[in-house]
């Protein structure tokens, strides 16, 4: 340690006596982890957020001629939806489920981060957006800060965008492993949907996910009766090795269709007074969007709406609930008649029987075997529920006020990063290359912090965090991450440390009053004796004299 | 004159004296021409109908980004509309119309009339839906009824199927004769559109319906500049022969924008104290539709846009107003995207530029050069705006309710059946082909009622109707009208009529109290003198007497 660090050890030292204990100070700040508390709209206890993934309207005009019944949906209209994202006028959906996670815009595969600056629309400042590849917050992730339950529902795998997007924050929606890292790690109460392969045998870090559910306490469920079983507690339900079954093929299985996940959800979230976040994907609608598939997304479709109407069930009965339901962008751009269409003499018959298997014309068009950018619609149900026009972005702040949080708060109670919290005092341990571990170092505090984990180790103590450790990349193409990568703590953990740090100085110091015109302040930093003349403002370290008054002029 | 006809007659008169004078009774009933006055909304004084023809949200978000600009019906979304008509899951836009101007559902082609029934929906019992062929009130004329001004905007010519539909009450929307002439004579206060040719020069029945407007006291303007010149009054604008510009090539004609328009009718209609009803239709966004032309689309969405803006801005200082705003039905299917776009990394200059002539791919989509069956977005501001999903029909109805008006009392006051009025006392006077008149006789009184008009003349006396005399086919057929149809009148017409009948009674008869033990009644009815001997209940007729207590014991 030259004396150029000692000076500067020294000065910190001093400016933490004067200043008082800075560690417990910032830990005061943030010992509430309710941002906004007192905004708290007392209305609403419970939000559920349903996406029938890939649609618009059309297809719920053709799900009631298909089924000769009104929908759950046909009484929820409020509004429209609009989808662009940051890169493309028509969203895909990582980035889509992003807005209406987090309330940020990204790129196009980003989950949870900041949008990339290089492609933005040119209706974007960069300086508007989110910075790039920053951890967004999510309003799953302020819902579990106030105290709130949460779950995830989805007939895909749950590492599948939507889900993810919630509780998630990589910059590519491929990286199922990671993102399946963080699900497991974000302490989410109820999680329903497929995806088993990514917690133990899929994976490129050799974890076994699964026992580390089963450690936390988790009942652990893969078939309907199973998850019927479950009547209290926390439950993953993993009820496929990737993607659950469409609803047309679905009764030849063990799976439980959406509308039993949600049912069941709701009964084990509402458990907990202070509430609960849900949210629930039919996946597939988009799938079949994207099959041009008539049959396979009225039925997948019809199947979220009975899923709605649970919530609605549930919301109805507890008058505290809001239910926000939209599609995340339209897929296949189906319209009820296309080219061929005689539309003026076209019977419900000659609509609905091809659909069914039986004989006659499908009388279905389509524009794309992709995403289209128009408006999607709006469904509500509950208190201050919205209505009108809202962008996808504005439906987080619509889930994060009804909830009475801010998520510009909740982000900086999540994502606190490294190297600025800990300028120089970090590194990146990559003895386990696929299982990085942030390691932040000082005066023998040795904290680890295991990359996409909720989880910070002093000194062999494990401590819980309330939300993961995020690396980001600092360009797209990098999916390994490096020292030269962000990284991103929980404030709960940077007052760990810093509360660590600071006790390491308990016991450390003396005071010296031999000399009673010259009291002092006395270090031993093993190596050296380190004196602070305090009404002087001379430091002494080891034989050598400095005066802070005039080293303080010089700088 | 047989006895029997003559003792019917005699017994008529019998029960006019006992129960007072009938007619003048039935005319009280119906002086007032205000049904429902008592439930009339007080908030709502004015109500604009607008339709942009033949599109759903897609063309709005797309009108969004080429404009760079938030639209209008962007603060407007509140809901859906259903559109299937009687006979098709996907509407034409006569059916359509039909449904959002009088309630009902109709079949393809019809105007203001009760739908087919050979060949319903099988959602559809025909005795739900109201009878075929038979008038059904609109909107427009109810407003009418409550003493409010009217006005009807098209960029089409005024007789096409969606203007038509508020004032006309024909079978076939391709009888731009017949509807141009129940448009004239429907005493509109503002039209503003094309389709002059069809006031003289195009007519299957010689008529100069110009004139008609004129000696009615019409102001009539063919250019801008001449509109805008109108600062009071009623007023027709025939801006083109047929149908108006395109918005895209509007601008090297001397025809006015649809905002311009739409301006100067609120301007004219809100002069009248009682309150006005609007529509005004976009009509040409339908036909970029079906022409899969996404420019044409565009800009004649954004004129459309501008003209909801002019109706909010005085709907927002007015108070009292009532904007709804919905498309018939989508046309052509379009969305942002198509099968070849590449959707995740599509800029708005690549969206856009292609659509304003630039080089580059048009990237949208379309499914079809005909209409498309899904809901249709529902717009709307001002007091008690309609919000959720509506059936079209609904749309009529929320147009009533807000001015406090029933339509099937409006029916009821503006369509009498003839046959059922005046069974065996009409005939249809065919001496024009062209222009048949319903004529009623009844002791020396002969009513004449050329059909389509709104008049009646009795003794060479001119009376204006509050509504258009209809004949209707008995079957599709049937374009030309024969004494077989169907023909209504206006009550106001029944009451006419009847008060004329009764007063061609008095004088004709007096008291004989030359035996006064026998005091009675006397008719001179020309041929044969009829004596009613009304204490013993005996009528003489010339020399035979008929003790009508015996006549009713036996009949």
């Amino acid at each position: 340690m030259d004396k150029r660090h000692n000076l500067l050890f020294a000065l910190f030292v001093v400016f933490m006596l004067v200043l008082g204990s800075a560690a417990p100070a910032v830990a005061a700040n943030n010992s509430d982890n309710k941002p906004n508390d007192g905004n708290s709209n007392k209305k609403i206890n419970n939000v559920i957020v349903m996406v029938p993934d890939g649609c618009d309207q059309n297809i719920q005009t053709l799900a009631r001629w298909y089924s000769g019944e009104e929908l759950q949906l046909d009484s929820m209209y409020t509004g429209m939806v609009s989808t662009n994202m940051a890169n493309s006028v028509i969203t895909g959906s990582a980035a889509a489920a992003t807005a209406f996670a987090t309330g940020e815009k990204t790129t196009v595969r980003f989950l949870g981060v900041g949008p990339r600056a290089e492609d933005l629309l040119s209706i974007y400042d960069a300086e508007d957006m989110a910075e790039p590849y920053v951890p967004l917050a999510t309003v799953l992730e302020g819902a579990k800060l106030e105290g709130k339950a949460t779950g995830l529902i989805a007939t895909s795998s749950i590492t599948h965008a939507t889900p993810a997007a919630f509780a998630v924050h990589v910059h590519d929606r491929g990286m199922d492993s990671e993102i399946m890292e963080h699900i497991v790690y974000q302490d989410i109460d109820v999680v329903f949907a497929g995806g088993e392969q990514y917690l133990d045998s899929d994976r490129n870090d050799g974890e076994d996910l699964k026992q580390v559910l089963l450690d936390e306490g988790y009942q652990y469920v893969t078939t309907t009766d199973e998850m019927e079983a479950v009547t209290t507690g926390q439950v993953w339900g993993m009820f496929a090795s990737k993607h659950m079954q469409p609803e047309m093929s679905r009764e030849t299985t063990e799976e439980p269709s959406i509308v039993e996940m949600t049912e069941k959800a709701i009964e084990l979230l509402s458990e907990d007074e202070d509430g609960f976040f849900l949210m629930v994907e039919g996946s597939q609608v988009d799938w079949a969007g994207h099959a041009n598939d008539p049959e396979y997304m009225v039925t997948d479709f019809l199947a979220f709406d009975e899923a709605v109407k649970a919530a609605v069930n549930f919301a109805e009965e507890d008058g505290h609930t809001l239910v926000i339901v939209f599609p995340d962008h339209n897929t296949g751009g189906m319209t009820i008649g296309n080219y061929d269409t005689s539309y003026t003499d076209l019977t419900v018959e000659e609509l609905v029987d091809p659909l069914k298997g039986e004989e006659g014309t499908v009388e279905i068009g389509w524009t794309t075997g992709g995403h289209a950018g128009g408006d999607v619609p709006l469904w509500a149900y509950g208190p201050d529920k919205p209505t009108g026009l809202l962008d996808n972005t504005e439906l987080a702040t619509c889930v994060a006020d009804a909830f009475g949080f801010n998520l510009e708060d909740v982000g900086e109670e999540l994502f606190v990063e490294v190297d600025e919290a800990y300028p120089g005092i970090w590194s990146l341990d990559l003895t386990d290359s696929d299982n990085p571990v942030v390691v932040i170092e000082r005066r023998g505090v040795v904290a680890e912090l295991p990359v996409s984990k909720d989880i910070l180790i002093i000194d062999d103590t494990e401590y819980d965090l309330e939300g993961v450790v995020v690396g980001v990349p600092m360009a797209d193409g990098n999916s390994v991450l490096t020292a030269d990568d962000d990284f991103y703590i929980p404030q709960e953990a940077v007052d760990i440390i810093d509360e660590k740090i600071s006790e390491g100085f308990s016991g450390r110091w003396s005071l010296d009053l031999s000399d009673s015109e010259n009291p002092a302040i006395v270090f031993d930093n093993d190596s050296v004796v380190v004196k602070y003349l305090y009404t002087q403002n001379i430091l002494i370290i080891g034989d050598e004299a400095f005066d802070l008054i005039d080293i303080l002029g010089s700088i």
